[in-house]
């Protein structure tokens, strides 16, 4: 038995004990599910009074008993009507046995008093479980079944682990990722902010948010355009047609937003932006020889995610996507990966996240080709195409049989999250069938009409995604060139503030980024709201400093100031921001 | 009488002679309604076969026969019953006869044999028109009526100033506007694009065209930051509470795109983006000393125009505008409105456009203080900052009453467009109503909530508008900040494209826009195509420029060669990008 397989019981036995001891709080409560989750486990009940996170450490305390008397978990058979005899009162577990399947072995699982439908597997006895290695979370609320017709239960939610030690890094690492919250970060630093009359999943940028977004977006061009990349705009509308030619259409029926007017308009909001950019292609004739043609944008792309499922920046109905697509010969694939995963690499090493991902290389299924489409011959030499630029540029790229896209091959770029996760964002992806679905063509040395290839490459993916995963894995505390105020004038008394706000005329000439402090508050009180507010560097202005050329220098993150002269700090200061440096 | 109401009587006098010279063509045509309209004079008529521009000569060569006849124009008076009769088969006007009100006068103007329902004026003579200062233009179609229920007739226009040599004038302009027509152009400079499939009235954005918009981006945001304007992004849908809160949900009524979804979504696409930046206001308390706030956004706004009208640049359905607001106290507001105008001459002054523009200061209409909102001695206030700042800016404003916004003053600013038509871009209002409807405030000195004043600024519009104007403006002839190609590189044979591409790299690291023609057409060829791309700057690369450091530049609109260094061209371009200047 592996030690997952071992520990997945654990859990699963625990959120048996969990209702044994919740059921000796509440001897009527109505029992629905209990699962094992990734860490953990929940239990869903029907309580007479409303639990909350206070009332855990009483029950952990019980389950925590329980488990000291070496409960056993023994697993019985009953048929159909016995188990339903067996559950009594438990309605939910009545309506679970009634939807088995008619002659199927039921099995329950007896601990002590307690019998769950269940089955299984279990331990043999609770001490196996180390007392000190669980730990109930918190309380939540779930429809019976997922469904919002249901009665709402309280669901109860734990985690478990195989050492105390795992687990306090796990609780550790929550903590961590709590305070790193994209939505609470980005509410304290005034990055974004949602309005209820304008709606939920609609975040709204504010000036410092928008910078970070600005910055971001500035980067990924600058490098894109040393790779032929040229910036295009597309409108967000479009008539239902382009995206039933591309496909879209059907598999975004559901997501997708319809627009109409009191005069009969009848658009949609665009799902993706790859069928705009083949009209840009399809506008002129084009030659052997304009080839690749490389089109990039950042244009907004919309889906209709449930209503109760926006959140944050990683769940909203509008996706600023930085989108770009080569169209090129199948000579020139080859060099187009090769390009797009620099630019990848580029980038994700400059925001330090390159040394900690991985890479997939996304093939077809082998056993179901009719799941994909285009001819097999053109996915062997595109999957030969992408695992030979894999090799040769080192990705070391594990093969994922039956993850790639419908229309060809790809290569995923895998990062993680602060906890601990896998985060895919970017993505180079082949494809032979658009071009054609739109009739693209370029005219080849022989005067032919012939398809060109699309590459289809995402680097950051969303403005928002991204700038949540940044919030999250910089904990708030930017690199310069990213930090919406890169540095903070603080000023003693009122004869500085004219001296402050000279200085900072001088930072701005020289492209940084400054805010003064001048508020009438005292001087630990602006250093504090500097500290909060994560600024890189920080100055206090007062009679020594109007002296002398050296300025005094507060390093976020650092205890001692930095002594240095104006002129070699400004230097300094935009070498930093040129170089997009990780480190002050 | 003034030299306009005469030429308006000659232009009306030869509505009906073209009348009298379509029925000497077609006896049985039946007659439309036949206005002056600026420069000139049209009439409807349901003919028995199509015409076309092709057959305006004869009509004219009839009319001119006529006019040497010296007809006479003859007023006459009947009664509603003769009315009806007099006009016998002409069911239009018949029509026209009935919908007039009961024992109302009925004029006829009588012409040889030729009798119009008229309210005149007309001449007394047609000896009075002298034959070569008109001109019959060009042949359309329109409903009668406008309905499109209504029998589609033929519509045939002229026009006719008082000398030959005005008519003259009028015709190059005419001829010259359609040269720069920015839809003609805009193709011909692979500027932007329609595609079927997404549809009419939403343009998609070339590479070429897109460097236009985001160069006009960059400098627009260079000024306002140096203004204090900080950069916004808000989403482009809202609740439709927003802007019932705001009042455009009721203005854009019949303008508003709704956004729908099988889930249940119910949105609008934002006619305005006033509304979403106060949110961006409203998501911190704010005091006193945080003001003025300002934000500028480059988002888009929606209408929906009718299907049939939209068309190029000027009449889409996303627009996207440069859009800012300061939010400030009243002390403020002149500053604020100070900094906005000259915002708006930094950037129209750069564009060449700021030497032909006039200010209007528009105020209420005092008779109705009922058509808008607020407290007349705030607008009194509000008005009177206008005025002072107008004078001492020495703007020479026109003071145009009834003018004003729904909630307060302005300033327009207007230019001239190709036909010399006025065009209003940039304008500065002032809003007390907008930050009430939001419940906006800031903390004053005494802990007191106070209102904030809401300035709104427009500075080059849209991008679809200006980018239209500016094409047509410079005939497609960019200064060089704004071309999209600024060096064109053109080899003479195989042996010299190396060169030429290393010269390019060394252009484009000093962050010029360089494009390397290499295809195998003659030399010729080469410069013809670039001279119709309006490149500016041409450099043709043989055997003898790779053997010497010095460039031979063909400018454009020049005749002879340039013969300069190669690191003083690099400068003296760099220098002319960086300057914006207007001349090469």
């Amino acid at each position: 038995m592996s030690k997952e397989e071992k520990l997945d019981k654990i859990r699963h036995s625990l959120s048996h004990i969990m209702a044994m001891a919740v059921l000796k709080k509440f001897p009527d409560a109505k029992l629905g599910i209990g699962p094992t989750i990734d860490n953990g486990f929940y239990y869903d009940f029907l309580l007479p009074e409303k639990l909350s996170d206070t009332d855990l450490p009483k029950i952990q305390k019980e389950m925590k008993k329980m488990i000291a008397q070496n409960i056993e978990f023994k697993k019985s058979i009953s048929s159909k009507e016995d188990a339903i005899k067996k559950v009594g009162k438990q309605n939910f577990k009545v309506e679970l046995i009634q939807d088995l399947p008619e002659g199927e072995e039921i099995s329950f699982y007896e601990s002590n008093d307690f019998s769950d439908l269940c089955a299984g597997p279990h331990i043999e006895s609770s001490k196996e479980i180390k007392p000190d290695t669980f730990r109930l979370t918190h309380v939540a609320g779930a429809y019976w079944r997922g469904d919002e017709k249901n009665p709402m239960l309280t669901r109860i939610y734990g985690v478990a682990f195989e050492t105390k030690k795992e687990l306090e890094n796990y609780l550790e690492m929550v903590e961590e990722a709590k305070k790193r919250d994209h939505r609470k970060l980005g509410k304290e630093l005034d990055l974004f902010t949602f309005s209820e009359v304008v709606g939920a999943g609609l975040p709204l940028w504010t000036p410092k948010g928008t910078v970070i977004k600005e910055e971001l977006q500035k980067y990924i061009e600058e490098i894109c355009r040393k790779y032929g990349f040229q910036k295009v705009m597309t409108p967000h509308l479009a008539k239902i047609e382009l995206f039933e030619k591309s496909g879209h259409a059907k598999k975004f029926a559901d997501e997708l937003f319809h627009v109409t007017s009191s005069k009969n308009h009848n658009f949609v909001l665009k799902p993706v932006q790859c069928p705009h950019q083949t009209q840009i292609y399809a506008s002129r004739p084009r030659s052997y020889r304009d080839l690749p043609i490389r089109y990039m944008e950042s244009e907004k792309q919309y889906r209709a995610e449930k209503s109760g499922e926006v959140g944050g920046l990683n769940r909203v109905y509008a996706i600023t996507i930085e989108d770009g697509h080569s169209f090129c010969t199948v000579e020139q694939v080859k060099d187009e990966i090769r390009g797009m995963v620099n630019i990848i690499e580029q980038f994700y090493n400059t925001l330090g996240l390159w040394e900690n991902h991985w890479v997939s290389l996304s093939l077809r299924d082998y056993d179901h080709p009719e799941k994909y489409i285009g001819d097999a011959k053109d996915w062997d030499k595109c999957e030969q195409i992408l695992d030979d630029v894999a090799k040769e540029m080192k990705l070391d790229a594990q093969r994922n049989e039956g993850e790639a896209a419908l229309y060809g091959p790809k290569l995923d770029f895998m990062f993680k999250d602060v906890l601990g996760n896998d985060i895919q964002i970017p993505t180079v992806q082949i494809d032979f069938a658009t071009p054609k679905r739109f009739d693209l063509y370029y005219i080849n040395e022989n005067s032919e009409k012939v398809s060109p290839v699309m590459v289809h490459r995402a680097v950051l993916g969303s403005y928002e995604r991204i700038v949540a995963l940044l919030i999250e894995h910089f904990a708030g505390a930017f690199p310069l060139w990213l930090s919406p105020v890169q540095i903070k004038i603080i000023t003693v008394g009122e004869g500085h503030i004219e001296h402050a706000k000279k200085l900072a005329e001088e930072f701005k000439a020289n492209g940084i980024r400054v805010e003064v402090d001048d508020f009438s508050e005292t001087v630990g009180n602006k250093i504090r709201k500097a500290t909060q507010e994560k600024i890189p560097y920080t100055l206090v202005i007062g009679d020594k400093e109007m002296d002398s050329d050296k300025l005094a220098v507060r390093v976020r993150g650092q205890e001692n100031l930095l002594n240095i002269d104006k002129r070699k700090f400004i230097e300094q200061t935009k070498t930093n921001i040129q170089n997009r440096s990780l480190e002050l």
